[in-house]
C-alpha cells in the first residue's frame, strides 16, 4: 500500500479538525509586540499564551541587545556544529556564567532544547542502564526515552512510593546487567503547574544509586530564591546531576543548556549527536542569552511581579469557585467540565466577546468531557488584564453552567 | 554502578583526545567576519570548513535584512510553538516561496533540521512501515531510524542493484503486514560529495510502491539550473515525494523545511513532534530566509562563481595528483594515506605554516591509516585563496610521502 494514503485516513489528534480549526485553534497568529497585548485578527486580546513569564520578550535592554548583536555578526554566524567551527568567546562565556547561576561546575548550550535533551539522555544512556521517569514527562524527553536501546521503569506522576517501587525493580536488573540507573523528572510540569517531587526523589539517593536529571524549562528563571529553579526552590540543587534547562520560555529565546560536574558536561559536549552533527545556535541568540541572564540575576523584581501577578490570578480563580488543581507554579489551568463542542463555543465567546485569548486542551489530549485552560502570567500582566479575565471567566463558565454553549456541532470559525 | 562512571571511561572518539584537542582540532574558534579569510589564535587563514557556498552570510542584503529584522522584532518573538501560538505572516510567506522554488504544492518550516526530519520520519511511519535508506545516510535521519518501531532495510551506499534487492524484501514485509514503504537517501552526501542516484531511484518506482524521502542539505542553492536541489539537477525533482532542506548551509542560516504534496504536508504539520511541542523558529530569522531565497534566485552569478571555485579548486587537485573521490558536487575530500600523529602534524604544518584552516577525519570516524581533509569552496573564495591552498596542500602532501610527519605521538597544541 502506499505509505500516504494511510497518513490521509488519520490526520492525527488535532490535524483532524485542521479544516475548521486552521488559523483560529491552531496555527492563531498573534501580532504586534509580544506581552499581554497582543492583536488576534486585527483586534486586541488579553493574551494567556506565552510563556515570557518575566518580560523579557520586551524588555528594553533585551531589545537593544538583540538588534545590536544581529547588527554586528548577523544571522549566520558561526557556521556549522560548535564542535568543528562553530564555537566562539561567547558561547564559553555564556557557559561560565549559566554554570556560575545554576550553581554547577560547567555547563553545554544546546542548539535547540527539543533535540538538546533527546541526546543528552541519548549519549548517557547505554544498552545495560536503566531509565526511571515521571509519566508526565515532556514530548522531548519521551523521545528521548524512545532511542534508549534498554529498559526503561515509569512511575506514576509525583509519586514517591511508586518511584521507589520502579528503582527497585531497575536496581536488580542494572545490578545484573552491570548498567547503571538514570531518573528523569521535571522541574514544573508544563501542563498541571505541579513542581516535581525532587526533593522526595533526591532523598532516595540514601537507599539507590542512580544520578538525576532535572528538565526545569519552566523553573528556570521563576523559582528559587535567585531564579536558579525547582531545585533551588526546594533546597535540593546539588543533588540534581544534570540540569536542563531552556530559553524557549522564561528567556524569551531559542535554545537550552545542561549543567553538571565537568567530565560530564565535558562528555556530553563531546558525544550529543544533534550537537555534534548540527549547527551551532546563533551569535547573536547567544549574546541575547548573555543579557537576558544578565537581567535575570540583578532584577529581582521581574520574578516578584511574576509572582504577584501569580498571586492574584490564582487566588482570584479559586475564590470565585475554579479549580485550578495542583499548581505550585505560575502555571495556571483552569479544569472544566464539557464536551468539545461546548469547549469550542465558550472559547470562542471568551476571544471574541471578552478578548481573552488562551490556550484549551480537549480530548483526545485529556479524557472526554473535560476542558483544560491554560493562563500563563508574565510580570507583564496589569491588575487590570487579571481583573477583567477573571470576569470573563466567571461569566462564561456560568453560561457553561448554564447549558448556554451546548452547541450541535463545533462551530465554524 | 554509578551510571556516569562508566561514561568517564570512554570519553568518545574525539573526547577521548579532548585534553589536548580541545579548543585546536575540536571546538576551534574562528574569528571574523564569515568569509574564506578568518583569524584563527590572531592569526588569519584561509578557511576551507564553513558551508557557505553562495556566500551569502555577509552579503550586505542579508546582513542588512537580518539587523533590520531583529531591530524590528527581537529575538524573541513569536513565543510558543507554531501551532499553540508562534505562528506569523511571514512564517507562511516563506513557506509559499519556498513551496514555488521547489516546484512543490506546500512547504512546512522546521524549526531545526536535526529535530525535523527526526519527526518527520517518526510522524510517516507506523509500526507495520518498512523503511529503506542509504547506508551513509546523515546522523539526523539515522536518528528517525533509531525512533522507528517497525522494520528497515540499508542499502550499499548508492549501490543500486542493493537497494532494489532491499525494497524487494521490503515490499514482501510490507504487503504482509499492510504497511507501505518510505525511501530515505541524500541529494549531496556531505563527507564524500557524492549526489545520491535520485534519477535511478525514482525509476524503481515503476517496479515498486513507495514514497521518496531526499535530504538535499548541501543540494539546497547549489545544485540544479536554479539552485533548487539535486532533483533538479537529475530531472527527478516531481518524484521526489518529500524534499527537506535546511538552511544551515547555503542558507546561512538555522532552521529547515520539507516541501511536498499539500495533504501530507499539512499531515505533517500537524504530527511532528518536535515541531508541535517545540519553539517556532524566530521571526527575524524567518525574514532573513526571504532574503536568501530571493537572492538566491534572482541572483544566479552566486551559483556559478561557486561552480567556478569548484572546478578550479577540483582540477586543481587533480591535475596535481591528489585524489579527491567519487564528488560530483562543491563538497571536496582529498583522501591520504597515513596515522593519526601523522595526520595531526600535517594538519598543524596546514595550519600554523601555510594559514590553511580545513576540517580533517581520521580513525575511528574511517578506517586506520586514511586521512580526509574535507574543503568547502565557496563563491566568496578567491583565486588567490585557491592557489595558495594548492601549493600547501603540494608541499604538505610531499612532506608525508617524505615521513617528515612521522613523531612518535599526537602533538601538543
Amino acid at each position: 500500500m502506499d505509505i500516504f494514503e494511510k497518513l490521509l485516513k488519520h490526520m492525527g489528534p488535532i490535524g483532524e479538525h485542521s479544516d475548521r480549526a486552521h488559523g483560529y485553534f491552531a496555527f492563531p497568529k498573534l501580532e504586534g509586540e509580544i506581552g499581554p497585548r497582543m492583536k488576534f485578527r486585527g483586534n486586541e486580546k488579553i493574551v494567556w499564551s506565552l510563556n515570557n513569564y518575566l518580560g523579557l520578550a520586551n524588555h528594553p535592554e533585551v531589545r537593544a541587545t538583540d538588534a545590536k548583536a544581529a547588527a554586528d555578526f548577523g544571522l549566520a554566524s558561526p557556521m556549522g556544529a560548535r564542535m568543528m567551527s562553530g564555537n566562539t568567546t561567547y558561547h564559553e562565556q555564556l557557559e561560565r556564567e549559566l554554570s556560575d547561576y545554576m550553581g554547577k561546575e560547567d555547563t553545554t548550550l544546546l542548539n535547540y532544547g527539543y533535540q538538546g535533551i533527546m541526546s543528552a539522555i541519548d549519549a548517557i544512556c547505554g544498552r545495560r542502564d536503566v531509565i526511571v521517569y515521571d509519566a508526565e514527562c515532556h514530548a522531548s524527553i519521551l523521545d528521548g526515552l524512545r532511542l534508549h536501546p534498554g529498559k526503561r521503569y515509569v512511575f506514576k506522576h509525583n509519586d514517591i512510593e511508586d518511584c521507589e517501587k520502579q528503582l527497585r525493580r531497575a536496581t536488580d536488573l542494572a545490578n545484573a546487567q552491570g548498567g547503571g540507573i538514570l531518573v528523569v523528572t521535571e522541574g514544573v510540569f508544563g501542563m498541571a503547574g505541579d513542581q516535581g517531587k525532587l526533593k522526595e526523589i533526591a532523598a532516595l539517593k540514601d537507599k539507590f544509586e542512580f544520578r538525576l536529571l532535572v528538565d526545569d524549562a519552566h523553573g528556570f528563571g521563576t523559582m528559587g530564591k535567585t531564579g536558579a529553579g525547582t531545585g533551588e526552590e526546594q533546597g535540593v540543587q546539588d543533588k540534581i546531576d544534570l540540569l536542563f534547562n531552556t530559553f524557549a520560555k522564561s528567556g524569551a529565546s531559542i535554545g537550552a543548556f545542561i549543567s553538571g560536574e565537568k567530565a560530564i558536561i565535558n562528555y556530553l559536549r563531546y558525544n550529543m549527536r544533534s550537537q555534534i552533527f548540527a549547527k551551532s545556535i546563533p551569535l547573536p541568540i547567544v549574546i541575547g542569552h548573555l543579557k537576558r541572564v544578565e537581567l535575570m540575576r540583578k532584577n529581582p523584581a521581574m520574578k516578584a511581579k511574576l509572582w504577584d501577578n501569580v498571586t492574584k490570578l490564582q487566588n482570584g480563580l479559586k475564590s470565585r469557585g475554579f479549580n485550578i488543581g495542583r499548581t505550585n507554579s505560575p502555571v495556571t489551568p483552569i479544569y472544566l467540565q464539557g464536551d468539545i463542542p461546548e469547549a469550542t463555543a465558550m472559547c470562542l465567546d471568551l476571544r471574541e466577546n471578552y478578548n481573552i485569548f488562551c490556550s484549551i486542551v480537549v480530548y483526545p489530549v485529556i479524557p472526554k468531557g473535560q476542558i483544560i485552560y491554560r493562563l500563563i502570567p508574565t510580570a507583564a500582566h496589569t491588575d487590570e488584564d487579571i481583573e477583567l479575565t477573571l470576569k470573563a471567566f466567571s461569566e462564561t463558565k456560568a453560561k457553561l453552567d448554564e447549558k448556554v454553549y451546548q452547541v450541535a456541532e463545533i462551530p465554524m470559525v
